[in-house]
């Protein structure tokens, strides 16, 4: 798709939105499986990471998601087991060039990344630079892809005008990506329902949902997924499933 | 100083920090000059840095200090003036690979970048990986000193104990930096007068200290400078000078 048309599309969407296709309800012993269990934090050690992968091996978690600088000791780690290894791209400002994120991606795919969350440059969407921010994410997917690691896009909704969330949802689609995702959970509020909604609808039923930011509860998993999502980046992911397993009296 | 020595050392500072050499008193005309005019959120558009390169040639400021996406616009922006053109490097996290960080490095100072403010592991410091901190700062110090840039090596002193803090400016200073600086601005508290004390008394008179991180006023300009500063980050140096001027009546 165009330039043209996607900006087309944008102005349509804006004015009224797709219907929504539907969300997730998802049992309580399911629930693991849609969740990325998260360290970004700068102060974070290899112990940490370390206890991060035995948990989500243990409890069946979709992925860890953890700073580039672990991605090595995570595949080193997981060896074996069935969740995902997931590391971040230009985090969390999206701000540096396009050469350095695919620089970036390539690296940490070879080190065993299988998907990666990158930030677009949110500055440059603000200010109607699109055509960049589009080679920006089709860079970025090509270097994932070539590697068979999934690419989700931070779109940093928090900062976005309704306009511009549209937007930077149809140039992750055109851009190959495979999902779009809430927040960087560090720079503006994390995921809304409202914004898992519209992402939902605006990339239609064939594209993942992330979302990310502010998760803490069993409440807030089942909300986004009712919303849409289909995958939820949450650091407390032990305490939301050993929330639904309670429930269920296990 | 190998290791050994630089834990010995931190070891003594700890019991005893050495004397302190003495802060700036900075006249209301000559603060500009000590004084890096920054804008790092994610959301900043070119307008914006534009802005600001314009009023860092009219108030005379040190640097600019931007994200790298906009460094070879900075260039140009700034060409023929005197102020320096600032970027970040692993930031502001400073968990990606020593690899990505010298690719930065490099990448930003052939585009014009004449100071880089690199972001350390903060994680890897904290659980007592010395060896790797210091060979991260010191690969990126080599890049930036091969094309005659300046490195300042952000601690984010928020974010460690005083031992780690000591260790930090050891490590750095070992490592052939030209600045330490105390905080991102966005991941744990700013800079704190006690802080740049710290650091002033751990490096020396010799060594760069810049305070970065909630400097909003006149009065939290001098603090740091007194304190041990000098050189200082600042989202608000427009202001700054601006209550200087006031405050001399021109």
């Amino acid at each position: 798709m165009d330039m043209k048309s996607i900006l087309e599309q944008a102005e349509a969407y804006d004015h009224q939105l797709p219907e929504f296709p539907g969300g997730l309800e998802v049992g309580s012993q399911a629930l693991a499986a849609y969740l990325d269990s998260t360290i970004l934090k700068p102060d974070a050690t290899q112990e940490q990471i370390h206890n991060l992968c035995l948990d989500a091996q243990q409890y069946g978690f979709a992925a860890v998601c953890v700073n580039p600088i672990f991605t090595t000791r995570v595949t080193r780690f997981l060896k074996g087991s069935m969740v995902k290894n997931c590391t971040v791209v230009g985090f969390p400002l999206g701000a540096v060039p396009t050469s350095i994120k695919t620089s970036e991606a390539l690296l940490y795919v070879k080190e065993g990344a299988e998907e990666v969350d990158m930030v677009i440059p949110v500055g440059l969407l603000k200010a109607g630079s699109y055509g960049y921010v589009l080679s920006d994410i089709a860079a970025v997917a090509q270097e994932a892809h070539k590697h068979h690691a999934l690419l989700k896009v931070i779109l940093e909704m928090g900062l976005l005008e309704r306009r511009e969330k549209i937007i930077g949802c149809l140039l992750s689609q055109a851009a190959g990506a495979d999902f779009v995702k809430t927040s960087t959970g560090m720079m503006a509020g994390g995921a809304t329902v409202e914004d898992v909604e519209l992402m939902r609808r605006v990339v239609g039923k064939d594209m993942g949902v992330k979302a990310a930011g502010g998760i803490r509860s069993l409440a807030d998993a089942r909300a986004m997924l009712k919303a849409g999502a289909n995958r939820l980046g949450t650091s407390a992911a032990v305490k939301i499933v050993q929330e639904a397993a309670a429930e269920t009296g296990k």
